[in-house]
This record gives C-alpha cells, sequence and structure tokens, in this order.
C-alpha cells in the first residue's frame, strides 16, 4: 500500500499545481520545494506566493491566488508509548506495553488555497495513510509485519462572502465522490467536519465544512454502523480516497472560475481579513495537526504553518458582521448554525 | 489589599491613556469600554484603533499607535479542584482536597500597544493581583480568610528593528524601578522574561525582553534566594508593583517619541508585518494567559484577543531576516540570543 499511496499523491499533488497554474499564466508559477528530512522521509512543498504591488518593487500584476501551498510528505519513525496509547482507542490491533516505542509510516497530500478576490473561498483538503509495523529484530530480513494502518482526510470550504450555489457546488461534489463508495459516508464525514471545524472560543466554525474523517480501517468504526455499506477492505478504502482526492478539482474551480472575477470593495477586502484571522485562530490554536507539528522537535515549521494566510487582520468588537441583513451577518448566520447545502 | 490594588490600577490605566492621547492629539481618543461579568467582576477596556487608509472612506491622518488597549478587570469566583491543584505547587498555603472549588478574586491591568511605525517596537505590561479565600459557609458574616495571596506581572518590548540605544533605555529603567526594592529582582525577572517569552517552534523570543515574574508573596520563591533583600509583606510587594507599573511610561514613551518620526519604507513594513506574524503564533499558541482565557467558558474573548495586531502577515520562507548583515538580520540575531543590554 505504501508505494500506492506514495504514487497517488505525488500525482494528485503535479495535477493540483498544473491546475491551478494553468489558471492564471501570467502569475508566478509554484515554487517548487523538495526536502528531506533526516529523521527519515521526504516531501515537495509547492507553493504559491507573489507579494502584492503595495510589498512589490516592481509593478506586480493580481494574481488570482494570494498564497497556497500543495504538500506531500512520506515520513517514517519511532512512535513513542504515549502516542500509541491514543492511536490503540481507535485501533486496537496496536500492542501496547507502556514502555516500547513502534515504527511508523506516513504519507499524505495536505493543502490550502487562499485567493485574492474576498468573494473566492478558501479550501483546504487533506488526504493521508498512516501504519504501525511491528519491530524488526536486528540481522531479521523482510518488512516488518504491518499491526495497525488507516485512512484520514477531508476537504472543507471557508468562505468570506456568502454563495449557497457554491457551497451547495463543493458539498454536492464531496457528497457524490462519497456515494459511490456508500450511502452512510458523506452524512457522517460532513458532521464530523462541522465538529472538527468548531472554534469554541468564537463560538463558530471556521467555514461552511464537508468532509472530515480518520481512521478508516477494516476494523470497526466509532461513526459508521457496522451493517452499512462502506469500503472494508485496504483496496476499497484506498479506492474511496482516489474518488475523493479526484475530486478535489471539480469541488472548487468551477467556484474560484465564478467568482474571481466578481468586483470588490476595500470593505469586501476588510472583511476577508478579518476572516483569515479566525482562520488563523482556528489553525494555531485548535487544528490538530498544526498542534501536533508545532510540538514535534525536528517538524518542518515551513510545512507546517504553510496553511496560514498571506494576511490576517484583529479589530476590536468589530462592527463587521452585526448589522442585519448584510453580506457579511449573512455568512456568520451560517458559521454560527452549520447548515444541510444539499 | 483588593481596594488597593483596584484604585492604584484604575489610576495607572487613566494615566497610560492619557498620555497616549497627548502624544497624538489628532488621533480619534481610546474607545472606553466598561463591562460587568455575569459570573462576577467588572472591568474597563480601553481601545485605539484607527483603520488605515486604505479601509476608511474619507481620508485618514496617519497615527502614531495602529492599536493598542489597555484594560482592567477585577474578576471573582470559583476556582475548580484541578486549578488549586495547579496553583498549590507555589502556594503550599492552599487547602486542597481534590474535590472542592474555592473562591479566587484576580485584579489587573494589561496592556499591548502596536504603533504603526516599523521603527518603534510594540510593547507589553500586565500587573496583577490574585487572592484565594476560604469557602464562606451560608449564613456566616464578615469577610473570608484568606489563605493564599500573590502579585505577578511583567513587560516587556517587541522591537522588529533593533536600536540598541532603545533596548538598553527599556531595561535601564525597568532595572532602576527594581532596585529600589532589591538587587536580585532584575536579573531574576529578566531571565524569566527571556524565557518565558521563547518560540520554542521557532527557536527564537518573542521580542528583547523586560521583565516576567509571578508568585511574589510572603512564601518561598522558587527563582529568588531566601537570604536576599526583596520585599517580603504584602505592602512591600505592592509597594514594588507600583514603582513597576509607575515605570511603564518612562520605559517606553521616549522610545516612542525618537522613533515615531523614522522615515520608513515598504519593505520596512514588510518585515513589521511578518515580525507581527510571530507575536501571533507566540500569543495563540504558547501565552498563558491567553490559552487559560479561550478555554474559560465566559470568559471576555475581545479583551483576551485585544493583544493581537491589527495586522499580521505570513510568507512561506521568507527571505527576509536572512542576509548577514541587514538591519532584519539584526534583530534576529538578538532573538535567537538574548542579549545583556546593562
Amino acid at each position: 500500500m505504501r508505494e500506492q499511496v506514495e504514487e497517488y499523491i505525488f500525482g494528485l499533488q503535479e495535477r493540483i499545481v498544473s491546475e491551478f497554474e494553468g489558471l492564471d499564466p501570467n502569475a508566478p508559477q509554484f515554487k517548487r520545494d523538495s526536502w528531506l528530512r533526516t529523521q527519515g522521509g521526504k516531501g515537495v512543498s509547492c507553493v504559491f506566493s507573489a507579494p502584492p504591488a503595495i510589498f512589490a518593487s516592481s509593478n506586480t500584476q493580481e494574481t488570482i491566488l494570494e498564497k497556497a501551498g500543495v504538500n506531500i510528505s512520506i515520513v517514517h519513525g519511532m512512535l513513542p508509548p504515549a502516542a500509541i496509547k491514543e492511536m490503540r482507542a481507535d485501533h486496537s490491533t496496536i500492542p501496547y506495553d507502556g514502555q516500547s516505542s513502534l515504527p511508523f509510516f506516513a504519507a499524505g497530500i495536505s493543502l490550502v488555497v487562499h485567493p485574492r478576490n474576498p468573494h473566492s473561498p478558501t479550501v483546504h483538503a487533506n488526504y493521508r495513510y498512516f501504519e504501525i509495523t511491528e519491530k524488526v529484530a536486528e540481522g531479521e530480513e523482510g518488512p516488518a509485519k504491518v499491526v495497525a494502518w488507516w485512512f484520514g482526510g477531508g476537504s472543507d470550504l471557508t468562505p468570506s462572502y456568502l454563495y449557497e450555489e457554491d457551497a451547495a457546488h463543493f458539498h454536492n461534489t464531496l457528497k457524490g465522490a462519497c456515494d459511490k463508495h456508500g450511502d452512510e459516508l458523506y452524512p457522517a464525514f460532513k458532521k464530523w467536519c462541522d465538529e472538527y471545524f468548531y472554534i469554541p472560543h468564537r463560538s463558530e466554525t471556521r467555514g461552511i465544512g464537508g468532509l472530515f474523517f480518520d481512521d478508516l480501517s477494516t476494523e470497526k468504526h466509532a461513526r459508521l454502523s457496522e451493517d452499512s455499506k462502506r469500503p472494508r477492505t485496504a483496496e476499497d478504502i484506498f479506492a474511496f480516497i482516489r474518488t475523493v482526492g479526484d475530486a478535489f478539482l471539480p469541488s472548487y474551480i468551477p467556484i474560484l472560475k465564478r467568482t474571481n472575477p466578481l468586483p470588490s470593495t476595500e470593505q469586501h477586502r476588510r472583511w476577508q481579513l478579518l476572516r483569515r484571522g479566525r482562520y488563523v485562530e482556528f489553525n494555531l490554536v485548535y487544528d490538530r495537526g498544526t498542534k501536533f507539528g508545532l510540538k514535534t522537535p525536528s517538524a518542518r515549521i515551513e510545512s507546517i504553518l504553510m496553511s496560514l494566510p498571506e494576511t490576517a487582520r484583529w479589530e476590536y468588537m468589530t462592527d463587521m458582521g452585526t448589522d442585519e441583513g448584510s453580506e457579511e451577518t449573512k455568512i456568520m448566520e451560517v458559521l454560527k448554525k452549520p447548515r444541510e447545502w444539499i
């Protein structure tokens, strides 16, 4: 499975980056950074940035994207006992004696796209495969026995302004991908997404949701009923991952194409930057992946924090988003109370 | 002590806000917000903001400050057993049975000033008094017995560009205030400040330090030797707090006056916003007060997050701050390796 996942995410990264580059041929290309992790592993970060005119020495053309990162990483190492203990809750097959470390392998793609136009939503997606193996004794040959594996991921949309048809398109595309693999997947993962991307101190969600899931394997799943139709073998789950991964471009590109030409004012921009402040709050305070990364001594900080927007804004007691009937209030109502889009 | 602290912080807040308003008579005044906490307590937030020209409908004059907050709060309530357990480490007089809550009282002033000019440093200060009392049984009269109390606080400077004379002035002023109350205070609290404002995932400090201290009471102190001259009674400690609180304006205002007229470029501004990104990272990920506030269900979020700058910026693998000999690299060297300023 390792090689198949690696091949898939490499290809998906390339397709996604090419698509964005094709949309905006006059913009700078994504910067491709290959890196090696001394503790084991490698990755490719593809990052877009174009300093706006105010920070550029020459005249810069407005680009569709403001900041974007499409990263893949394939890493391995040893999992400390504390991490194993936590993972055992959902993966009972992992042996745990309270003191041993176990080898792990993780491969995934993670992307965040912050467009420049305030009417274009930010989007995030992440698909990953995790594997834990037995320790291989010195002198032993051959691959180590896999004691647990699972897939996780999801994709979610964060608009500053609500366009219901875009929200519906995004959810419909993801639902269509899920439904090929089982009826229960979309409703369960849509709900999980609304729960995960919740900002308790603001009593609002980060965006209008999408999919979020973890721990997909042959084992019993805490959020899916035992008798439902769903992918249950490694091959079937990987096929599901490919279907939702492949659905990323069709779920998002039409929205970006439709909203990018819309005219916007400085007030639209101000609201977009305030919303990006909330994005920063969620990512730094609550996002599991970010928190885990920041605590990992040898982690690649630049890859972890590439999810942050180029610019964010905070106003004390802002008056934006409170006037009844305003466009800003319309999105706030949805963030305070997640909706069904289909 | 409660009334004396309350009176002092009210007066200090007024003096600080007036001083900033007097410096920039054409700027909008600080917005004064009095609030009540339904669970017990009150406060006054004094907040400065002036949307820059780009977000204003009419022409706006450039202000000295970009965003600032000078807040006081006087709150009381019940401390859950988990919080009591943690506080007992430094305050052995607190009774703890693992299940009872205890009444607490907290009064403090907290301020953050983000000036507009990239050559002017951000400054933060916070002084507070904390008290834990015995439970008062129903029907009992009179004030509850105090089982533990302590003072804490500090002040630190976060420049985007290093001016050694300003760093020395800031530290010298704070040292002068400390030295009136004991020789050991400045060195111990300067070191504590460098340790506290450290951003592990960036391997750098938030700024060039100042003072940080906590748990000042009649009890033994983990960071001060038993035989040193230092304030040991409630009255003496409160006198020390007033001396360092009063030192805030002389420690900072001359720096602001000197740096505000300095010309700056768009590259200076860009670097300032990148440094403000790090400020956001520290406050949201590590700051104890912010973390505690975000977890408190009924906390006043707008007051807690008033410390965030108006605007912050993140660039993937920025090239700023890496060129040998540049002004940006000069401050980075100090943030990577804290210096003695006196």
